[in-house]
């Protein structure tokens, strides 16, 4: 017979256990705890019994109503996300349009009279932007420097780092990339908007910041990290879907790049919530059409309608277009390989010097920025202005004040244009319309793109790593389009018959380059469709970014992930490691197991936790015959609360009874719910008296009582298939069974929904069989057992 | 200590388990392996430890070289499955749309003198082609019969239903095709294409068809249950992108609906296909334009070109847009509904009859569809043509042979077209083009798309289910686009300043539908916007989908998992039942569960075979002492394979030396492997001496030393979610374990490549130590222990 207070202790974790899984979303939920403990010096957390526990307590209150809520809630955040998102897409957009579009014609109106103080002029406007942005980040939302992309993918792959989804970061986002985007730098506002997203979501998944009293009590429905995670997820769709006008590329851009764990009932909801970005940034447009947003509305959202572009191609093209993919994978794995040098040598040597330092560097860039782009074209000559075609409608020059193609800057004729201001004096969105221009043929000299090429790539990667909010979409389209463009002009010039746009080739080389540095596919492919309109090119696009991707491939790693390894962001990747095979689980365990007892004394958890950061510890009871029995898992947060709160605390070592009832209600399952954006407590923030020392706390209740466990010598490949699927943090490790008492086929879990009946019947019966089964194995072990030389028959 | 026989048994399987995991593939594969048992009556595999240390043994020979071999043939066959499934479909295409235009010219040349005779005709060819289809399925391959998507998607999900991936079926299924759409009936080629994809790429991942002799060894590259369902995976998107010309479509397609293990490296591998079959596609479709193929080229692949169609919606169209929405939601689940109760009657009573039933049942249906097709249009009549708009390039009526809108059929004046001719009397990729047509105004009465929206609806219901290759997608479009253009002919007369065209009502409707029926959401979203075009149309056609998919969920499930469920595929869902949540693992085990000892006599082994239908069997080995251990996993197929052939039997009731060397060479792992598309060994072809069944056979060599195992207590959501989500088929339910040797971390997964050499090391020493470990912990077991009151502080 087993002990009587093992027996109870195995009860009462069972008795909390089997109230867990309740609610429709609660028992899924531990695959997705996070592991906040690794690599970023954060704690951990696992909120398995407790929240579940939380989740059928509130359950047992509301009922099916709450079942119901949970799930209007669930889509009504999806669709607050979606509009929340694609305002700030549509607010961000807007003021970069005005404050570049107002620097532009301020400098243009200027140049006319005197070419000193335009560029006086332009120089101060872009460092006042920059500053504004720099000294937002720096001061305000340290978080919101660079793109966010490879925080948000470990915060998905269970890395939380501090910081990343504060409200604080939301503000310094937005606002930094207007100030970094309209002040000229060589980055884009794609990243952060999907950063941007992400935050919007995770706000809205705990209700608010707490810490800015915004929060709302019925808005903190989702306590679990499974939730919340799914919200990031629709955030991240919601973000590209509002950065492209691309809602399909923003669910497989969640799919293929952020997301580790997809789920398919999470397709649908993404799905909502990128369709319902669509409709709210064409309503803005619609409305910004009238000329009520300013400069915003003339150029606007990025969107290249390539649609009335290059109608078919041919089997000559392919080679040329095959180049592209190739120069797409150096040039994209070279960027890769120098922004991870340089973003190195930042955080080791110059950001270590404090704010100041990365105040100047910003200004610093930014300077230099402002005089390429502002000198290098004065330096170009003018070329005079082709015969204008009346059909096309591309006036040469172009209207003062206006977008389009073949800029006058410096031009001694009017019937002149500077084409390296066309691509470099202008927003680069405008830039990258005239790149993929068709029907303009020969509009840049090959020098010109090449210089612009070299210098943009030179800027692109010194900007990278800088404190301001930075994509690198835009510059990577800008790069790859140039010299997409370039191949284009030496493709038109060769196969003179065919008709050939040179901005086809310029789309190709965007795609290309991409491909290279951010070795995405599906999603990639699909945006580039997207923002272009034009579905013709779909296979083309295909071809190079295979080719690109492959070549890059073969050098380094993507750029998110290069970069997420720079910044200690430790990446589950969805693969085993090679030599994974030749190890077994039992040598993958670093550290020793520390292993707590039912009962354990205050003093004793507190030396624990003192002397160890292990983040779950094991709980074993024993029998009477000394025999001892694994009965859970206990997490060193959920012992910190306990330490903390002390309502748990009792003087006798022994078990307290289940029955009777007191014990589940003295913690409210909230307090063992760390709130996403702060850090949680640490044993140094505890104190106890000498008298707290010597009680004891009955971990019973507070444990998970079913961790998913794997044999001492499985192969690691398998554990960590186990472990990166289910999305674990902590695995047991345990010697060989020693019977088996039944095996689990396809066939068992079969179960038809209409048998919830039978089920419970069976339930009840149940828990009595397990008791009678489990004093019958004790008693066998107990007993001697023949020799077994014939067929062991065991029944369940 | 443990016995000696014991001891050898564990080194025995950790001898071959530790040389399991060496190919870059192999060891990642036991998610994936089939479940052939349940269900569908047929066998169970697991090929786990076989195929790997096939694996293994192969590589030794051949290194590294093999590895990259084994690469550039998974790619090679990607492209290979793409080639052959755009092939495949362009062959079907050519010849439907050649049959099909061969037939109306000649109907419509012979009606010019006699109706009656162009009757007769019309109907005698339809009616020949049908049957040609229907004996194909008949009698030759009776897998092909219906659309093979809830086939494929059973398999993918681990159920092996005999003969859908046959050589054979893939002939039927194209050829059936052919018949049953040249022959008019309502169905479609598009389910039917996605089977011929999938046929095509398992053919391949298993070298060629064995049974007629073309296959090829250098082709026998993948072994594993888990290369051969990605290949289908490639071959399915493949169908799809080939029937809709729709790449992006088809890899969402893969993704969403079919797959139940996606893999994210898979991904680019499904994309690399799609792109091949749109580019053969593409060039057979360029060389058809010089009229090399007959009919085929002016009709042709289905895409609906409705990039001209309208540009701009505004917000009062909405409600009309969702109240197709809510029309295609009920229409669907009706349908869905009305074909599960056709079919099941079918199954139940109809076809049990025989082949000869089944024939007479297609060609009734075939008279059926051609009476009304012919007939219903004839008691229509003619409406004047409408001012003809040179513009639009659309005449009235189209001249005879063209396709076009405005038919001219029994219409007493040349200046005057028959509406329901234009729909009824056409090829269903014509009606739907003119269905879909802008600028075509009020060309439809709403009297006419009433009465071919009802007459359809109802044919398309009986016609599904028939033996003959049908897929629901384009009769599914029709009936959507039909009352779409009725809804948007009273949306036209309502709002009568705005720019509307009926053809994206007509598109709006085909959308819905689908979505009400199939229940797939973001590839039906991608499949549309690709066939159509149009990307602007997006936003709106998620709307639709949003809405009908709502609401037909109200109702019941989707198409596919209906038809799965009636053909008894039991899909494991992806997320777990809602009473699972009470359950315990042990709960769930259904049966006793069967061991065998490691050395076990022959007679034994087939008594128990005989005696119960299991496919796996814990084998147990017991120390001196009598305790017992769980040393594997045995498969019913892989005892079957070693009680055919008899090499390793032997006379001694003890375990075989492992250090001798000879045993694992006397089997050749591919005798382990079951083929694709055979049934393998029962035990009653087994034929066993009396000599025979007095000998042994030592297990050890052959078992899975380490299946995943759950404490018989875990909740049976966390035990699905495992259990799904690694795709297993055995799942040992063990004791709860006395202690814990290790704890599993992120951390500790987190290794680093160029670790090799360390790894390495460390293997050979954790060999001795895990001896060391072992003795150790069973001399402890054997002690008595005190009672432990302080902490259990636990060495790894």
């Amino acid at each position: 017979m087993l002990s009587n207070h093992l027996q109870n202790g195995i009860e009462t974790a069972k008795l909390v256990w089997s109230r867990l899984p309740n609610s429709e979303e609660a028992e899924q939920e531990d695959p997705g705890l996070l592991q906040r403990s690794d690599g970023s010096g954060t704690e951990s957390l696992d909120y398995e019994v407790v929240e579940n526990y939380a989740y059928w307590e509130e359950q047992e209150q509301r009922g099916k109503l709450y079942v119901g809520y949970y799930v209007v809630v669930k889509w009504f955040f999806a669709l607050l996300i979606g509009i929340g998102t694609g305002l700030a897409a549509v607010f961000i957009n807007i003021s970069v349009e005005n404050f570049a579009g107002w620097k532009f014609a301020l400098t243009f109106s200027i140049i006319q009279k005197s070419y000193v103080a335009g560029f006086i002029v332009y120089v101060f406007i872009n460092l006042v932007l920059v500053l504004s942005s720099v000294y937002i980040v720096t001061h305000f939302a340290p978080a919101a420097a660079g793109s966010g992309i490879p925080e948000i993918k470990g915060y998905l792959n269970g890395v939380d780092i501090h910081g990343v989804l504060l409200f604080r970061t939301l503000i310094g986002k937005i606002f930094g990339s207007i100030g970094s985007v309209g002040g000229g730098l060589a980055l884009g506002k794609e990243g952060p908007l999907v950063h941007t997203g992400a935050c919007i979501a995770s706000l809205l998944g705990q209700g608010g910041s707490t810490k800015y009293h915004l929060s709302s009590r019925w808005l903190q429905v989702f306590k679990s990290d499974r939730d919340r995670r799914d919200l990031v997820t629709c955030g991240c769709a919601a973000g590209v879907a509002a950065a492209f006008r691309a809602p399909v590329g923003g669910v497989l851009f969640a799919l293929e790049e952020v997301t580790s764990w997809w789920r398919s009932q999470l397709m649908w909801r993404v799905f909502f919530t990128s369709a319902i970005v669509a409709v709210v940034v064409r309503t803005a447009m619609g409305w910004c059409k009238s000329g009520s947003c300013g400069h915003f509305g003339s150029g606007g959202f990025i969107i290249w309608d390539l649609s009335d572009g290059q109608e078919d191609y041919s089997f000559e093209e392919l080679l040329p277009m095959a180049i592209i993919g190739v120069i797409g994978g150096l040039l994209g794995a070279l960027f890769n390989q120098l922004t991870l040098y340089i973003s190195y040598w930042r955080r080791n040597h110059l950001h270590k010097k404090g704010n100041r330092v990365k105040i100047i560097e910003a200004c610093l860039v930014s300077l230099i920025t402002s005089f390429i782009s502002f000198g290098l074209p004065l330096l170009r000559k003018c070329s005079p202005c082709p015969e204008s075609d009346p059909d096309s409608g591309i006036e040469c020059p172009r209207p003062p004040g206006m977008y389009g193609n073949y800029v006058n800057f410096y031009c001694s004729k009017d019937k002149e244009y500077n084409d390296l201001a066309t691509i470099f004096f202008n927003t680069q969105d405008d830039a990258i319309r005239n790149l993929f221009s068709a029907k303009t043929i020969h509009e840049y000299s090959a020098q010109s793109l090449l210089t612009f090429l070299v210098m943009f790539y030179s800027l692109a990667v010194v900007t990278f790593g800088t404190a301001v909010p930075a994509g690198q979409f835009v510059p990577g389209i800008m790069i790859g389009s140039t010299y997409g463009r370039l191949v284009g002009m030496f493709v038109v010039n060769f196969y003179k018959k065919l008709k050939i746009e040179e901005g086809t080739y310029a789309l190709l080389g965007a795609a290309s380059f991409l491909g290279g540095s951010m070795r995405m596919t599906v999603s990639l492919c699909v945006i580039m469709v997207e923002i272009t309109n034009n579905l013709k090119l779909l296979p083309l696009i295909m071809l190079v970014l295979l080719i690109s991707k492959a070549v890059g491939d073969a050098f380094n790693e993507g750029l998110y992930e290069e970069q997420a390894r720079l910044k200690g962001i430790p990446l589950l990747e969805s693969r085993p490691k090679n030599q994974m095979r030749k190890m077994t689980a039992k040598e993958a365990c670093g550290q020793r197991v520390v292993s707590l007892p039912r009962v354990v004394k205050v003093a004793d958890v507190v030396s624990i936790l003192r002397g160890n950061g292990h983040n779950g510890f094991p709980v074993i009871d024993h029998t009477r015959n000394g025999e001892t029995l694994v009965i859970g898992l206990m997490l060193r947060s959920h012992l910190l609360v306990l330490l903390q709160s002390k309502v748990d605390f009792q003087h006798s070592p022994l078990p307290s009874d289940p029955r009777s009832g007191s014990r589940p209600t003295r913690h409210t399952p909230s307090e063992f719910i760390k709130p996403a954006s702060s850090k949680g407590i640490s044993i140094g923030d505890i104190h106890l008296s000498s008298d707290d020392l010597e009680m004891y706390i009955d971990l019973a209740p507070f444990l998970n009582p079913s961790p998913y466990i794997v044999p001492e010598d499985m192969s690691l490949t398998k554990v960590y298939n186990l472990f990166r699927q289910l999305g674990l943090r902590h695995l047991f490790v345990v010697p060989r069974p020693s019977r088996v008492l039944g095996l689990i086929t396809r066939r068992d879990l079969l179960i038809e929904d209409n048998e919830e009946s039978a089920t419970v019947e069976l339930q009840s019966t149940s828990v009595r069989a397990w008791r009678r089964d489990r004093s019958a194995s004790t008693r066998n072990g107990d007993a001697e057992r023949p020799l077994l030389n014939g067929l062991l028959v065991q029944g369940p």
